[in-house]
């Protein structure tokens, strides 16, 4: 890959609250991008729960697309809530979808990075743990450092989902930049 | 609570799929089930993924009538498969409803109980022991043993979706018996 | 159990460091316990790594003081740091011990309490979830909640390792009180 | 790094007993290692439990040797057993030291490969899985499939610990082709 062109990665969030701290992370992450990363978001509304009587009918249009953007992407950025200390049902549903087939997963070899947020201390860090199991088995290059877990999320977003604290854009900048250098070395 | 009396148990399964092993699994446990214990089954396929936007203006109907069905039992039992090294999202889905207010959320101190199944050599252990974390959290009382991984499901069912393996029925038998002792003293 | 009669507790932290946070918090913890309760301070040092061929052996003295004075106690109160995203090794050592023969494992049965500090924003809760999970094992009752980590725990000691931090000090009261309950319950 | 040069693993089990099956999978393991990989075992017996204030006086000599292994070698392979549904002390408190400063902790951006062996069906899974999480912090690159689970370790063991069952000779021939790939491409 020519360090010219723009990485590609596709971006999505495990809310599907319009108001999501996470979501608000995903976009702020997209506009920090440096020049050479494209984060395009995806949001997992179209997806519908997991069901493999459905899928062996043909997966729905929004599987479909899911699976489609992130074989087209070089990268998969996940930004997750902590819900009930564990990974929420809209991101695991995200990723059980994705690691079916037909034609081979598509998370199969892929580079993944997980951030996230909450309102609590722990900044989703037991959400990120148990999502980060789940690439042990679809053989994805899940990204182990640095982390970024954004505690206390409503003392960082403005009311209108902008990432006002100054830290936290700096380490999310900072993020960034290694996200962009482990997808160029392992896709 | 008179020992006389039987136990009411909710049980669900946390896969949609007709022809699901954990949800024979959970058949075998209503029918093998002692005179003593009720087990009602919930199918989970009207519960929608979460949104805590359409929770802000209501619970859906399925939510509605999931929490009303745990609220009513003295005991909820969980029949887990394991996706991705860890508990399937149609199941942290049922959960991360469930542990919501109004009211309190109907999973606090209510007695748990884990099983299931899976086609491979694991019998769920991971799915379950994820499954598990959120329980720490609800503030539910999750029986720690003893413990059943029906692994290598596809040689334990007949076509029909029958526990037909003795060994297995045997061990869902005690399983069940401790089961009712957890509820009837932590209940 | 009468109520008149002091619970007794026995508590050990997972750190052999002299001025470590976590065997502040566990004194703290015993300075602060009601009237009744009593918590009895359990130092690890002398509990080598766990080997299965000196087990076989006959246990070391260390092994046989900390398994009778589990024994003789009516609950368990470990204090955790996280090290490494996990549970310490000095901890899970005290475990892998103590969930073994000879006569039954002297954790079958108990009530534990799971707390824990850190000098991150976590406040050990990565170190506290993987050290819940050997309780299922172990068939022991480790309560839910409420949960307690001690996040940025420099910010909470003063440089004799005495809790200084008001609202510290009463998550910390208000979680023995709970925990006296949780044992005179369960054991 | 020449394909015709071996590649250099620092093999380590996290069992202490003379007749573990962890330790017959590590010997089976440096035997089958192909011609162009070479995996040197180091023996955990000499690595005493952490304690920051020793660290604090200098390495013990056994840390200083096991450090100094790791630094030497392109690739890590650690064996590990399953206890109390976690990883053994034995193994967490290697990679307790191995994660601490001087200079740069070993462990960083070190390929790391985990297999495991246990009596029981789930063939250490849960071992593994809670293992694998430490390096999420120490910013090893876990490989993470294939997955090499040897269960009912009993069976596919003789009595001089050879391994001689033949579907897990040739899953652990696989596994180490996957393995040395996987150092070539990370270290």
């Amino acid at each position: 890959m020519d360090a010219q062109t723009p990485v590609t990665i596709l971006g999505f969030a495990g809310s599907l609250r319009r108001a999501s701290f996470n979501r608000a992370l995903l976009r702020a992450a997209a506009e920090a991008a440096p020049a050479t990363m494209q984060i395009r978001i995806f949001d997992l509304a179209p997806v519908p729960l997991y069901n493999a009587d459905i899928e062996a009918e043909g997966d729905p249009d929004g599987v479909k697309a899911f699976k489609a953007a992130i074989a087209a992407a070089e990268g998969v950025l996940m930004v997750t809530p902590e819900y009930n200390h564990g990974v929420p049902a809209v991101m695991k549903n995200a990723v059980d979808w994705a690691s079916r087939p037909p034609k081979g997963a598509v998370l199969d070899r892929k580079p993944v990075g997980i951030i996230g947020a909450s309102p609590g201390v722990t900044g989703s860090a037991r959400g990120q743990s148990q999502l980060r199991q789940a690439f042990e088995f679809t053989n994805s290059y899940a990204m182990p450092q640095p982390e970024l877990l954004v505690f206390r999320a409503h003392e960082k977003f403005d009311a209108e989902g902008r990432l006002v604290d100054d830290a936290t854009r700096e380490r999310l900048a900072a993020w960034l930049v290694a996200f962009e250098a482990w997808v160029r070395r392992l896709s």
